[in-house]
């Protein structure tokens, strides 16, 4: 257990890192309308670009923003306060801190995924060693329903609608005009919104027919082989991939392809169709089949304005919620993690967890989650994932009884 | 003027032809719903995938379709009889002659662009050559707004409020993570929907900040130097490509790097990301700009369920009702244009033309809505577009007040 420490009465600085998502402002809002409730807290500072605006104490007054405005941003899509990707050095965090105590930050708040984590993790470290009394906490966020301890993560839901929705007008389309039609989806290390294309399918026969994820081998001769297979079957085939497929031996298939790679060490996968195009050389090659197609749904699936699962804009505000009202009582330091009740109906509860057991490590699919030829989902996924989203679009679609001269 | 008929009894048959829309469906089922009305039409076949499904005879009853279908259908995208991207040769018009004539067809009609209207033209040449009482019309589709005749084509409007959505959030990404963004949009000839990304900018610098139509002639050198001009103002830039830019020979961009090319001559354009990697390679070749990214924004711009325009969905399913109105009363053939009524309101009327007005060649954006640097638009362009696409999500943003120690 974290040390227990009284409500010390200063300033609080919160920051949003990482790949954005249509819900992130829902957590920063969440924040900072409950801090506002709080006296301890003093100033609201946001600070520019995660780590970069600290460093470069590119500081907005966050208390001198109305609450119309604080409603409008949270219903908008992207990090209101900028994002960095960059991953802090050592030297970096012992500035940061420096920066935190210049602006007597006691409450620090960073916004992202498991990167964010780490880096919140590190500053917590520093902030211990001084005997500074520093609240901090991460907040969760990611498109890719990564970070352990989640049931899942604020900013998923929404991308998985999306790509649900996304699946189930190109699967029409496809029906329209047949052939093989390739989607690649975001999803580095986890397969979660890859597979979150199965919720698409509302009728016998619907797409995808085949969805890859990175926790399974990719093996290209297969791959061909069962595009083959499903296309004699329905006379079409749609087919959802995971940019973060891999091959046997670990290493991603669009890797020998491209070569930019972020502070992280993290490969380049969206912003290109490469894999895409890769894969239906691959089918053209393979097959005989003539209409192969491929798309990347690219940034789409993290900013699309409008296209929002309730049930994530209000978890994503609660998350923001509770880190202040944890670091606001007792509580020094930690990662607000979503739980899931047990039962029937949807529910979940908010719990504080050690920020190290967010940090870093990536959760992936579980076995039960992915079918046992690797290239489907199971029925648990669904159960698993359909509550989450929520209300997708009605489908209707003709009888087709056959005319008679 | 067309000869006028007296109102013949007989069998309906309607088809659905070229690239699916959002709203295809409800000029299917406005015509499906008119015919309904009148008694001397008989039989409501519907072909499955346009011509072939004529030829193959593989027809549907669409009487036997409930009123609930129809209504479901109408809100469904994608073709709901199926499409077919195949051109008719002379031999291919005689046999679907024929089979009309088997069916005891006397009302016709074709839901599609240009070529569909081509297709429907040359139907009707068949009938009118053999003294058939055949009324034969073409229902116009289109998400890339290019048939003559009409102000704007049912499919447009939704489309361009996904692509206008899109830009929206993508513009934020890209705001909280700079770099140089390009999204290659869906257009071989006519630039309307690119140019649709232009009602996306909704506050002071934002994106996008660049726009390649296909109606100005694109080039390589210009096109790193303005990016770089951009991204020196901002910090960033945001670039609205048309997937069918050409170069001052009129050569397309993507020709080069492609090679499929479908029944009617087209060079295949959507389903790969080629271009747009191709247009990352020459930013990142031609200026020291790190983080460019491009996503093509492929087939789901004409199949995304849940963004719909309000006017589209209504003036589609009006054009469908409007070819049935005009075929049971005395016009023999004809294309239903959507012509804008003059003054402040929008507000659209429908009028039969004569198909051969409409078919084969496409309509490009004119000069006035092309601003004279050649890469955005006018105000008469937003003027234009606005009031069909409708309601767009509202974007909030931070006023930023820089903070204080």
């Amino acid at each position: 257990m974290a040390k227990k420490y009284k409500k010390i009465v200063g300033n609080m600085l919160i920051a949003q890192s990482g790949g954005p998502t249509v819900v992130i402002n829902q957590s920063l809002i969440g924040a900072v309308m409950e801090a506002r409730k709080h006296k301890q807290i003093q100033k609201i500072f946001g600070a520019l670009h995660g780590i970069k605006g600290i460093l470069g104490e590119d500081l907005i007054d966050l208390g001198r923003e109305s609450l119309e405005t604080l409603k409008a941003v949270a219903a908008t899509p992207s990090s209101a306060l900028g994002s960095v990707r960059k991953k802090p050095t050592k030297e970096d965090c012992q500035k940061i801190f420096e920066k935190l105590q210049k602006y007597n930050v006691r409450y620090f708040f960073y916004i992202g995924g498991n990167d964010s984590a780490e880096t919140a993790h590190i500053i917590n470290e520093e902030a211990k060693e001084a005997d500074y009394e520093l609240h901090c906490f991460h907040i969760p966020k990611t498109v890719d329903n990564d970070l352990r301890e989640n049931d899942h993560t604020p900013g998923f839901a929404s991308s998985a609608k999306f790509v649900a929705q996304a699946f189930m007008g190109d699967d029409l389309d496809n029906a329209a005009l047949p052939g093989v039609k390739i989607n690649v989806i975001m999803g580095r290390h986890a397969g979660f919104l890859t597979a979150a294309s199965a919720l698409a399918r509302t009728y016998p026969g619907a797409g995808p027919h085949l969805i890859y994820l990175p926790e399974r081998a990719f093996d290209v001769t297969q791959f061909a082989a069962q595009v083959q297979a499903q296309y004699k079957k329905y006379g079409r085939c749609v087919v959802a991939v995971s940019e973060g497929i891999v091959d046997a031996a670990g290493t991603p298939i669009a890797a020998a392809y491209t070569k930019e790679v972020d502070s992280h060490g993290n490969v380049q996968l969206s912003g290109t169709g490469i894999l895409g195009d890769f894969l239906v050389g691959l089918i053209k090659q393979k097959t005989d089949i003539s209409r192969v197609r491929a798309d990347t749904f690219g940034y789409l699936q993290r900013s699309f304005p409008g296209v929002v699962s309730e049930n994530d804009a209000k978890e994503a505000f609660a998350v923001g919620r509770e880190a202040v009202k944890c670091a606001v009582g007792a509580d020094i330091d930690g990662s607000i993690a979503i739980r899931r009740k047990k039962g029937a109906k949807y529910q979940v509860y908010f719990e504080r967890v050690p920020l190290c057991n967010v940090a870093k490590e990536t959760r992936h699919m579980p076995d039960n989650f992915i079918a046992k030829n690797g290239c489907d989902v199971t029925k648990a996924f669904l159960n698993y994932a359909a509550p989450i989203v929520g209300k997708l679009p009605k489908i209707g679609r003709f009888k087709r009884v056959k005319a008679k001269k």
